[in-house]
C-alpha cells in the first residue's frame, strides 16, 4: 500500500508509478493548461521549485521529502560516508531553490537525518529510511491540514464571506490547504460561505490557482486585483482573512506571499480579523522575529512581461521584484496550526507549542 | 494663434490641424504603440473615454471641451435653440462614459454654458464661443498643472523617494501633471527624485503610463506590483505619496484611481505622509462626501483576460472590477491644487477656496 492511498483528492505531488521519480502537476501552467511531470535529476528538481511548478511551503516540503529520496536511488556511492555526502549536497543544492519558506529546508534536513540514523544498515537501509520519511512528510501534512481546517472552521460562521491572499489550498499542500482549508471543510459540510480571492501579482496564484480550484470546487467566489481589497473591506464585505505563512518567527512575525503584511495592515484598519494558517513546521524556533527571515527576489520579467502579451512597461524601465513580505505580529489577530490556535502574545503561545512538543 | 502654441511638451489631446476633430495620443495601447487618433463622431468620442483611450481626469476634461465644439460644428439645427438642444444632448450622453470623476461633467456645463451665453449671436457665434472655451479650458489646465506642481515641489526635499499610484502625469493632464507634475518640474531644475511606480491593475496605467513617461523623460523610476508598497514602505524607502484625483467631496474624502485608498493606510500606518494633487476643479462643493460619490464598475474581462496572453482565471470565476475607491480624508495630509496647500481640517479650508473664488 502507497501511503498515499488515503488521500481522496487529486495529488499535486506524489511518488511516480515507477517509484524513481517525483510526479507534480505543473502549477506554472494552470489554469490553462493542466500537464503533470515527472522528475528525478538534481537540477530539474531544482528548477522546478525555483520556477514556482511545485509551489506552496507545505507542498515544497513534500516534494522536498520525495526529491532527497528519489535523487537517492541515482548513488553512485559505495559505502555510507559517500552516501551521506552525496545526500548533504543534494539538500543544499535544493535548499538554495528558495530562500524564504522554512519548510524545504526543514524537511531537507528530516531526510539528511533518516539517512544518518539509518547508516548502520547500509545504503539500502538508508534508502528505505527516506522512502519511509518522504511518505511520513506526506501522510503528516494530510493530517495536518485536515486539523488546521477543523480549528479555522471553529473562527468563522456560516455565511461569512473570507478574504484571501495567494494560494493556500489544495494545490499548496496535500488536500484540504491550510488558509482554504476551512473553506473545503465547510463546502463538504454544506456549510456556505464565500471567498474573496487577491489575484496576487506578479505571478497571479490568487486568479490562476485560488479562483481556479475554488470554482473547480463549486465553491462560491469571487476575483478581485489586489488594490481592490481596501474597498471590499470597507463596503463591509469581509468578515476574516485568512492567509497561508512560509515562516513564522518566534514573536510571531509572518511571512508569506508579497502584499501579505498589506492586507493585514488594511485588515487591522477596518477592524476585520486578521488569521496566519498554516502547519507548525512552519514556525522556526531559531528565528527571534521577521528581521531575520530572509526575502528573495525574484526576476524583473517576471513583473514586466511574464503572463503578458505584450510587456507591460518599456525594456529599460527597471522593476523590484520581491516574492514575500513580513507581516508584523501585531497585526496579527490569532496563528492556526494543526495543534489550535495561539492568541497574542504569539512569543508565549507559541512557545507553550514547542514546551508540548519536546515533552 | 492657436490657444495651445505655448505647449512645450507633446500633446496627448488637442484639437486636429482641420479643426474639425479631437485629436488623441491613444493611451490604451502605450507603451507598445504609439497611435493618434482624430475623433468626430460622438459614438467614437464617447467610446474614447469609456475605453480609457483618453484618461485622467484633466485631460478627459480638455477633450470633453474639444469634443462638445467639434460636435458643433456638424449642427443640422438651423435656429439657436434646436443648436442649443443638440450641444445638451451631447453633453448628456458624453457625461454618461464615467460617471466617477467631475471634471468631465464640469467642462461639459461650461461648453453648454458658453453656448447659451452666446445665443444672441447665431450659431455660428455660439460655435465660436464653444472654441474659445475649449482651448480656454486647455490652457487653464497647463498653467494649473504648472502652480500645482510649484506647491507640490514645497513639500519634498532633494533626494526624496515619492511613490505614486495610476498615472497623474502629462498623458492625464496637459503638460506637467498632477501628482507627477512636481517630479517633471524638479527634474527641469536638476533636483534629484526617485519615483516608485505602483503598476496599477487591472488596466497597468502605473506601469504602461507613468513608468513609461518617467523613463522617457530621463527621471529615475522603479516599477512594483500594487502589493510590494507594503514592503517598500516598510524598509524605509519612501518619503512621500503624491496621488491624482478624480472627484474631491467638500470634506476632503477623496476618489481616485482604485487602490489609492489602500495606499494612503499603508502611509499612514507607516507615517509617511499622503498627498492629493489636482486642479480645484476637481473639488465638487455639491458633494458633502465620499459616500456621495459613484464609483464606475467596469467589465470583469479587465481582471481575468485585458493584457494577457491568456485568460488568467477559467472563464467561470467572476470577477467584482471597481475603477476607483474613496480615500478618507482623515488618511490624507494635504491636498494640492493650483491655489496652494490645503490642510485639515479640509471641509474649512476647501471651502476658504470657494469663497476666494466668489469674491
Amino acid at each position: 500500500m502507497s501511503a498515499v492511498d488515503d488521500v481522496t483528492r487529486p495529488q499535486n505531488v506524489r511518488l511516480s508509478d515507477s517509484g524513481r521519480a517525483v510526479r507534480i502537476l505543473d502549477q506554472s501552467l494552470l489554469p490553462n493548461r493542466t500537464v503533470y511531470l515527472e522528475l528525478s535529476g538534481l537540477s530539474e528538481l531544482y528548477e522546478a521549485i525555483a520556477s514556482l511548478r511545485v509551489r506552496g511551503a507545505p507542498a515544497i516540503g513534500i516534494f522536498a521529502g520525495y526529491a532527497m529520496y528519489v535523487l537517492s536511488l541515482q548513488t553512485a556511492a559505495e559505502d555510507a560516508g559517500s552516501f551521506l555526502a552525496e545526500c548533504r549536497a543534494n539538500r543544499d543544492y535544493l535548499n538554495s531553490s528558495r530562500p524564504t519558506a522554512v519548510n524545504l529546508r526543514r524537511m531537507l534536513d528530516r531526510q539528511l537525518t533518516a539517512a544518518q540514523s539509518a547508516r548502520g544498515g547500509g545504503i539500502a537501509e538508508m534508502q528505505r529510511a527516506m522512502l519511509r520519511t518522504a511518505e511520513a512528510i506526506h501522510r503528516s501534512d494530510i493530517a495536518m491540514c485536515r486539523a488546521i481546517s477543523e480549528h479555522g472552521l471553529g473562527l468563522i460562521k456560516p455565511g461569512d464571506s473570507i478574504l484571501t491572499h495567494c494560494n493556500a489550498g489544495p494545490l499548496a499542500t496535500s488536500e484540504y490547504g491550510t488558509a482554504l482549508g476551512p473553506v473545503f471543510l465547510a463546502h463538504e459540510r454544506g456549510i456556505p460561505l464565500h471567498v474573496w480571492c487577491d489575484e496576487t501579482r506578479p505571478l497571479l496564484q490568487g486568479a490562476r490557482l485560488t479562483a481556479y480550484e475554488l470554482q473547480s470546487a463549486g465553491i462560491d467566489c469571487t476575483l478581485i486585483c489586489d488594490n481592490m481589497a481596501s474597498l471590499v473591506m470597507k463596503q463591509g464585505r469581509i468578515n476574516a482573512c485568512f492567509v497561508g505563512c512560509d515562516r513564522v518567527a518566534r514573536n510571531g512575525d509572518t511571512a508569506n506571499k508579497i502584499g501579505t503584511s498589506g492586507v493585514a495592515i488594511l485588515a487591522a484598519y477596518y477592524g476585520i480579523p486578521f488569521y496566519v494558517l498554516g502547519p507548525s513546521s512552519t514556525i522556526d524556533p531559531d528565528c527571534p522575529d521577521g528581521a531575520h527571515i530572509p526575502i528573495e527576489l525574484r526576476d524583473e520579467e517576471e513583473i514586466k512581461s511574464r503572463f503578458f502579451a505584450s510587456p507591460t512597461a518599456p525594456p529599460e524601465v527597471r522593476c523590484y521584484n520581491p516574492a514575500f513580505d513580513v507581516t508584523d505580529h501585531t497585526l496579527i489577530t490569532a496563528i492556526v496550526t494543526e495543534r489550535g490556535v495561539c492568541y497574542p502574545p504569539f512569543e508565549a503561545s507559541l512557545s507553550a507549542f514547542f514546551k508540548e512538543a519536546e515533552t
